[in-house]
């Protein structure tokens, strides 16, 4: 098929196609006139998971070019494609600009500090310089700053739900019927399922905000 | 103090100091010469406060206008901030750009179709136009597209362990000695937590991988 019918069928702008085409998300289409290419079925496929990554799953180019390129080389390998999300670092770093780089450069590291007895105290075995501590690191610090006293203990129930969620999501991730395309499984759930999370969680918060002013609202009667 | 006082005290750059008076999160100083203005100690908190929901947070400064506004109006009632926060929709939503606005022009819904059932099955009580919905929607949306079936019942125990996670957080918000500035923890918690939770499911993730490809090593000898 021809730009134009890969933008309908993709529900991708024919000007964000050329700019994937141009940063190498996407490989040129065969040439057939010195202006037209032809574009095969599969890349339709490669431009939901594009926009899915980057546009849900807030990912940027760089990072996103690693994960596709991860899940070509091993198409049924979902381990590579997963420790390529996880060593990316979170979408948070990456699209912070100078308020992301002053917060980067803060001396303080009480925060990292609280983050790994928290993964200690949880027994978990990740890798020293995961992005993951460093960000929960930094939390904590602008936490603290604003003088909301979270520590690593405040911390110990939440972690043991997500580590709950992390089993829930190993389940989704390895537990598919036949192992193909098991690293594609493996990059979407580990990236698409973070804002999943999050509105699941603010839903619940206005499930007890809207409780609480209900009771409120008897009591006052 | 004076400008170049209060970047160094907020470890926020002159520049982005500017750009947050021009843009009204900041009230402007008092005048004393015809180019110098006098910051009191409270532009320290309040520029902490900004870079944690802007930089951390990764609010827009709209959205961080309008929760700074809810605080100030009413600095003991944690319920209007969480409100403000919760209507806000999600980052995710605002920060993207022509991806995003074409996976929002989409005119399947079958993802929210969804999200209102997980919502009904667990009895939430949430505004019918909640933005979490529809981004829960949206991603339920990109996942099926993808061929990653997750339905709402397959979201179930996601769902239920984000109602133990906004047990956690009602407790955090409200829980705290005294009612003063409680409006402010109701914002801080609800945002702030946001990439603590993001954090400690990608280590719980890496942990579950790290274990799974050492049982494996060792199966293999």
């Amino acid at each position: 098929m021809q730009l134009a019918e890969l933008s309908l069928r993709s529900a991708v702008s024919i000007a964000t196609i050329k700019y994937y085409l141009r940063s190498g998300l996407l490989l040129p289409g065969e040439r057939i006139t010195a202006t037209q290419a032809d574009y095969g079925e599969h890349y339709v496929h490669r431009l939901r998971l594009i926009r899915a990554l980057i546009g849900v799953g807030r990912l940027p180019v760089s990072v996103t070019k690693e994960i596709l390129d991860a899940i070509t080389a091993s198409p049924d390998d979902p381990d590579e494609a997963m420790v390529k999300v996880l060593s990316a670092g979170s979408a948070a770093q990456e699209h912070n600009g100078a308020e992301g780089a002053a917060t980067s450069a803060k001396p303080n590291t009480s925060g990292v500090t609280d983050a790994r007895s928290l993964i200690a105290e949880m027994g978990w075995c990740v890798r020293r310089a995961a992005p993951a501590t460093k960000d929960l690191g930094d939390s904590l610090d602008a936490l603290t700053e604003l003088g909301v006293d979270i520590g690593w203990q405040t911390l110990l129930p939440y972690a043991q739900l997500a580590d709950e969620i992390s089993k829930l999501d190993s389940h989704q991730i390895h537990g598919v019927a036949g192992a193909s395309l098991q690293a594609q499984q493996a990059a979407l759930v580990t990236v698409l399922l973070e804002p999943v999370l999050l509105a699941l969680r603010r839903l619940a918060l206005e499930d007890k905000l809207s409780r609480q002013n209900a009771e409120e609202s008897r009591k006052a009667q």
